[in-house]
């Protein structure tokens, strides 16, 4: 059922576009419309009226047959490329609606070598905002891949000490993701110390993590597809006030952002909350990225919570909220939620404690 | 140097397909040339004479500078569209060289607006013949990525009895791998037993172990970026006669394909060297997939070991060679290994053992 009403929603982007069919060929879209956790060359159609259609090679048959809800399975057993002439060339669609981001140039180039009468038309804007809505068995999922995730930051708790490397507590936290269910990490576990955390965006190293640093831990195990995304800053024994000034203006800029969240409240808004609460403490030019993206199938979806953006919060959306401050050579400090927005304003759906964990 | 190397290699496709300058926006092809490791939104021009240029959001500025080599790095602070209109549009390419099946439709549309004399040629073929021949680093690269990759076989044995579950082992075999510096996995270890080691594409599942099952296992850690991908059968106890039959027709088709590879073998008649053996004991229809593929930075890269590539292997490639036989509700059996060509033949990469460990 879950599938088929995401397909009726996504359905709705025919009419609202005005063409003929969809079509769709990336991993993510088509795992969120069909339940088929497909590989690359996967084609799925959906036309104005009948059924859904979806081409896989003949080594995904079987899978497909498993996985897959509410499409018909079409096998093709040369290339992809015959795959578009042969079934393709058939359909009566001549205004076909594909997410530009999610589709290839090539595969563009070969729809419009079928005939000069085809006619592409993006709806990458309409397909994220359909996703962007989570129904229940999607915020269960996610909900699942947060509980999953904490798991990972015992784990992280319990290893860390002098002398252990990154990469050891990574390995850890992977272990533990795994051996409860989720098959995939959202990402790879960045766990990133001392002065390593002054990177957003590095991911775990050799590097040993010595007493008196600060370890920023960016996880995120997966559920049914579905990730999860939290980040704690940890710190091994004392550190120094400098850092723990800057802690607590993260924390408190954390905690504001995401008391901002209702429907209706913009995206820039709940950016703004943050970006002002650490231009009391005079950190602002240190916090380098937006406050939050959507979670869901993929780790970073719409909306983004930045300065830029020009979404509106929705309920049944599920955000995250991760200020940080980030000073070279003396370190970083993040502290991320995920967060589901609803009628009433919020439910954070993460219970680990924030506080610095020393 | 290994980099320089890449580069100039790269650039010979502006002359071959009459460019004025290459385009890439993925994550692979960037991480080869310019061995930055870069997320979303990166762009990378290579123009005919004078410096490559990379284009990187603000959040990325640190860590392109302490990874990147032989390019200039540009930041931009609006979004990766407004860099397109003001750094590319400044730039005198009108005939872009890109490569199609990684470019997105979404970017090609922004660079065609920009102004109608721009002209996109693609250059999939041309970069993926360049990248299948691995220079002294790449191999080593790969060596290193499948000492860690055979690790995992070690731990696989270890924990592998009666009651454990796929997850179990597959969680064991990744935190192996990352603790050995393999900071991502190739793949998600794929551990399928009993009747799941029937479909080529399973990964691993909560399913429990028994006494008597086959037990599939396609790993492959990453070392530096580049991948291994190596496959051992392995039963838990003893398996029927039909199994071991179906085991020792696999490994001799594996042989054999491996012994035919030198420069100059088309990679057809590599495939047709397995697939023979397979028909000489009636197991060829159950062989359901090719031969095999390159590996490198990607998992599956250019040329593929199958019966409609026109590909011909030359010294430097670096193939896997995995024949499989999967037969519904008995079971499955494929052994895969990676292997050099070079000027005399080949070297297996593997030296782990592919009898059937029982």
């Amino acid at each position: 059922m879950p599938h088929l009403n995401r397909l009726k929603r996504v359905k709705k982007i025919i009419e609202s576009k005005d063409v003929d069919c969809l079509l769709f060929s990336d991993i993510s879209n088509i795992y969120y419309i069909s339940h088929f956790k497909g590989f690359e060359g996967v084609l799925l159609i959906i036309p104005k009226d009948g059924t859904s259609e979806l081409y896989v090679p003949k080594l995904e048959y079987e899978r497909a047959l498993e996985e897959s809800e509410n499409v018909n399975i079409n096998v093709y057993s040369e290339s992809l490329e015959q795959a578009i002439k042969d079934f393709i060339g058939k359909l009566k669609c001549k205004k076909i609606g594909l997410p530009y981001f999610k589709t290839s140039l090539w595969l563009a180039n070969k729809l419009s070598k079928i005939s000069q009468e085809i006619k592409l038309e993006d709806i990458s804007k309409e397909i994220m905002e359909v996703r962007a809505i989570k129904d229940i068995d999607e915020v269960e999922a996610i909900k699942k891949a947060v509980k999953i995730t904490e798991k990972g930051f015992d784990e992280a708790l319990n290893i860390l000490s002098e002398g252990v490397r990154e990469l050891d507590v990574a390995a850890k936290i992977e272990y533990t993701f795994k051996v409860n269910g989720s098959y995939e990490v959202a990402f790879p576990c960045i766990v990133a110390s001392g002065r390593n955390s002054a990177l957003p965006h590095a991911t775990a190293s050799e590097k040993t993590i010595r007493r008196g640093e600060i370890v920023v831990v960016d996880i995120g195990a997966k559920y049914m597809g579905y990730c999860g995304d939290l980040t704690r800053t940890i710190s091994l024994g004392s550190v120094s006030s400098k850092l723990k000034d800057i802690f607590y203006a993260v924390l408190e800029a954390q905690k504001e952002a995401i008391r901002k969240i209702k429907p209706g409240i913009k995206a820039s808004e709940v950016d703004a909350a943050a970006r002002n609460v650490l231009k009391e403490y005079g950190y602002d030019k240190f916090f380098t990225h937006s406050t939050g993206h959507g979670i869901g199938i993929e780790v970073h979806e719409y909306p983004r919570l930045s300065n830029k953006s020009n979404a509106t919060l929705k309920t049944g959306m599920v955000v995250t909220v991760e200020p940080g401050v980030y000073i070279r050579d003396l370190g970083g400090i993040r502290i991320e939620d995920d967060v589901l927005v609803t009628d009433s304003g919020y439910v954070i759906l993460s219970t680990y404690p924030k506080d610095l964990i020393e």
